[in-house]
């Protein structure tokens, strides 16, 4: 029986914010051990990091590719790849890994167009692969008890949504002067790396995701507005979103708001009760239950215990988790979930508790059918 | 020179909120004196609300008709009405003082229909009279500062608004069994006294009140989303609105937001920086300037009264002012905009620093438009 | 049966804040008229403010004792006399009317030394004179309901207690070169104008008024340290209280506090529960029962009206009352007294909710054991 | 020249909570391994606890005494040991490990009494060997920016301080009926294994020491009474200290105070400003500068960069931290250390900035001192 995995990267440097992430988070588990990669294009780069996790040089590979071939060929070969590349090449590296049966984790946006994330589906289904998106707000262990507690009814049927992810640290490319360099700088930015949508993909697409995530509902059409000023993909846009059982959500993200930080921020009316989460103070969840005063509820306080998702807390009450735990917990159930098929056991709905390829295909379709309503001025159905 | 005035008032009886607001807050002023009303159409507690306020007997009306007649033949007659009826009556009512060539100050929303509004704007500019709209928010001292740094530019170019007032009041009519009885006990959510909606003619009003005082913008198109949950009008809406410059703003408003109470919060983003207002503590401002902390300037503190606006405070910083001083404020300047005519003064634009009959009609067409684009599903231009 | 009351006021000129607070209060009951006054040493400033309130010139007196005799002396006379001198006048001026039979409410703290207190409590014993101090925050609904929830036991037998009571108005006279002009201009931090405190008897009498206001323990021995940074008086002080069943609390109070502005925060911690109230949100009580998450409490939600002090709520919920409400929630209680006593009707425990003469000499009391146990630094008892 | 160090762990078996934190934390640095380990006196545990963190089964030990010795004798024996036993154990086996020439990174409080205290500061100073203790507190971005900017005259001269450290972990010991359980169950009640003190001891020394790392104050005396409510050592605690430069403190320190998480809060008040930090939301910092609004500042924001402290940052602004990254801080500057002096490199003050042995014996005479204090009634002088 095995107790622990390899995996491998692609992306995500030393220098890179989220392959730190990705490797810290996957080390609170300790159950998998970073043993291959092909970091970085700059070979010096990949050298140092590789060189830092202890990844034998045999295995701190310049081509994605090659690593693909041959860590499937080898018995000690990786388990999984985190791809945690800029967007543009998410989709080639993840499909590559997939063909030679490697299960993968990838950042989100999943890639660019419906169809390539639809293929990516296929693939992943039809190989019987595990294929993880990290959108990461889902792995806050108070975001999984407001989901249990709306799928447990304690909030009664939901009339109303509110949402919001909105940043300011591209405020300074509202001014025509620094345009020019900004889509030098920033990738996501620019068409060519980051696909039709700069703000959407990066941060909407979460806004959107842990709405489904929470009350499990599907988009049935949506009314977008995008803004630009000046640049070539949109910094800002207003949404109202109309799910399949009639419900409506507002949803805003921005990353020229100035004074907001990474101010998701989600908001769910019930008949019975609302909860209200953010993440900027994730450990704390507030709850209303109707005709009641608004409560504060903290992770690993002894009510939240009586929540299975509760006991996603890792250290005590009061003291802060942070976002590596977020990816921690994610992780966890991909490694549980990895292990257990590879041991033949049995993966249970808990274990998948995890965004999968086909979050990623309903995220790629949400960013194209906002930009499309955009464009055209009215409300676009998702059918 | 007349430094004081007398006022009349129709409904608002000692058992009505907003009548008492009113008057408690025309007192801060010590420049009016209530003399006469026709307070309610029960004639018992007409009578005491009379008595309790001092007023004679002798002007103690039953019927607003033969107030408007009667104190408009005085030479002591009153020098301006206010209105606190419900809404089905504003038109009648206001229409009738004004034809008696009473100054009139009315309770949101103006009326219900345009025509009627734009009836009321004509006659109230023909005939020179004060028209006031009590849009409540407008008085506080932190939204005057707010909208003076905004007009001083201190924000810079506007680039985005979030704006919602959500409430939960009438979150049992959600339940089926209840929509009867609310229908009979809550005169707003009849459409025989409160028009073709509820909840945006009640707040949502209130909501686009404030961003056009704010701003100055006006909408050109918008796209809006009820939700009448079994009720015959909207207890929630969801909107995006496009002013005439291009700037959107995400407008949300509930009656059935649980765990809301009076959550009236205003955000404009500039390329400069940021206000953010929430009327549950009125007395701070939000302001973020671009590359700067979060600050929380307070009412009454030393950098707010390098604002003109800063002198509407009235206490002590800390001290809590309250909705009855936002009132106060609103009278003031109706006051010293009566008096001052009164008195062949030179009326200046801080006097007129109130909401008057024109914002009324703008209300009147939001709620209609809003309406409008809910039933048809898609955007309304405005013009 | 007389429904209405006259009162005069001491003090309190229009230019004056505490004095404009004590008339828009009692309006707000619409049971007390303002028919008499020496409002100021300014004969020209007096005068004003009786034409601005409608007094008779025959009733505007420039010397109080005149004003106590001859109001004693008129049939119509004032019910009561509100006291808003600066603090050294309170005790001869309230010693006068209590020797003509009228009844008081006066400004905290109520004189400057134990004597003299004792000496008004036994005056106003003697005559059976209503005799109320104005410790403003005791008026504020939501510490009302606080303390009836302590009452009824519902936070348990209390274990801990913390009180402060920060403000930063005087953070410039930490300056040498600021002090004598500070002085000069702050009759608060002059020992002629305000006795042996500033800061403790400004601001620290509040603080440890409200906590006998809420639990009703008594003081049995304090350690305290002051600080002067080079004035005559107090600036800033720490101290520990020690009540006469074991409980202890902790009790801050400063006037150089940068970045408070009327900083009063009370928090209480029993067996089964807590209670937090912060007077710059005093509509809001924070609430913990032990075990469950923090609740925030608004007046005039529903859950809160369920107590008898609920019902001091005057407009509804989520609008903010502020502190001239606080205010008129005293008066209410201290008119009801002065009418039923009027009245020979029977003046129950409810209408008594006001601090009087004797909470008064508890609070001159507690400042000289203060600033006696700062003196000579060590534990100082009570009896 | 060496890049990576290798260290031991006495204590912190997997299911204690805060060897996983120090675990973890290091892992962050990417410059230490763990490979030696005394985890438990449970054999089985502590042989799982090797398993998980890959330790060689012939490092992993049972007794502490022959981990050192063994370690010592090695030549890639241990370059430090972190110690996480409980309180009781901290002296013997930090000594033990001293004695071997090995750096000591222990948990607080550093031991029982003053003379063990100052013999293990006497060791390490002899054998010129690194002891840090883990203040965890001080390793958290926002309060290194707060002593940077202290540091900096930028909020002037320190007139005041009010710190506060409270929980409610241990409310239902209130209770008879549960003390004889509780003593049983949590070590630090019990002063066989926690010493004289469990609240000061545990939580009451973090506070104190947080003000002495901030602002570099010595006490000079402190008044303390302490609250056992039956059990035998203290769950509540209130305090004045006095510092040698004569400014005083409020130290407010409880396990028992309802709705309290793990709320440590500081604030310091200087003549040109504040700083007030809270634990909960670690990342965030309020500064008020004199007569100015208050400003919430952002770890990772771009002002908060202008400061060296800022560099601690990790993870993007918004994006919370927490804990574990509070320790990897103060790990750090420990490797770093211990790595330049093995490579005979410069450590430079920046290096040392890590609570170390001095701070650990500050720490046992400010129980001692807080206890004293608390028994004899009276202020208690440091020298």
């Amino acid at each position: 029986m095995e107790k622990c995995l390899r995996y491998g990267m692609v992306g995500g440097d030393l220098k890179a914010f989220i392959g730190e992430v990705h490797r810290k988070a996957i080390n609170f588990d300790t159950r998998a051990k970073l043993v291959a990669g092909c970091f970085s294009i700059d070979p010096v780069l990949g050298k140092e990091t590789a060189i830092a996790y202890g990844v034998d040089m045999s295995r701190n590979y310049l081509d994605y590719k090659e690593m693909a071939e041959k860590e499937s060929q080898r018995e000690d070969g990786i388990d999984w790849v985190s791809i945690c590349t800029p967007n543009f090449l998410h989709y080639q590296v993840a499909k590559e890994f997939l063909l030679h049966n490697i299960n993968v984790v990838c950042e989100k946006p999943l890639c660019f167009t419906i169809k390539e994330a639809e293929e990516l589906e296929k693939l992943a289904k039809e190989r019987d692969l595990v294929f993880a998106i990290t959108y990461t707000y889902t792995g806050y262990t108070m975001v999984k008890v407001a989901r249990e507690m709306i799928k447990k009814g304690e909030i009664g049927k939901i009339v109303n949504i509110n949402v919001e992810y909105a940043q300011d640290w591209l405020i300074d490319s509202l001014d025509p002067k620094n345009q020019k360099a900004t889509t030098l700088s920033v990738w996501r930015s620019d068409p060519k790396y980051s696909g039709i949508s700069n703000c959407i993909g990066d941060i909407g697409t979460h806004a959107e995701n842990i709405v489904h995530y929470l009350t499990g509902f599907d988009i049935k059409r949506l009314v977008c507005t995008t803004d630009n000023y000046g640049m070539a993909l949109d910094l800002n846009a207003n949404m109202i979103l109309e799910y399949e059982n009639g419900v409506r959500a507002a949803l805003w993200c921005s990353q020229v708001a100035c004074g907001h930080l990474n101010g998701l921020v989600v908001r769910v009316y019930g008949e019975k009760g609302s909860i209200e989460w953010a993440q900027e103070h994730p450990d704390y969840l507030h709850v209303t239950p109707k005709g009641e005063p608004t409560q504060t509820w903290a992770r690993g306080g002894s009510y939240t215990m009586k929540y299975d998702a509760g006991h996603y807390s890792r250290i005590p009450v009061g003291h802060p988790e942070g976002l590596v735990i977020a990816f921690a917990n994610i992780y966890k159930n991909v490694i549980t979930t990895i292990l257990k098929k590879k041991n033949h056991e049995t993966v249970t709905e808990a274990d998948l508790d995890f965004q999968n390829v086909s979050n990623g295909v309903d995220g790629v379709k949400f960013i194209h059918k906002a930009i499309e309503s955009s464009k055209e001025g009215k409300w676009v159905e998702y059918k």
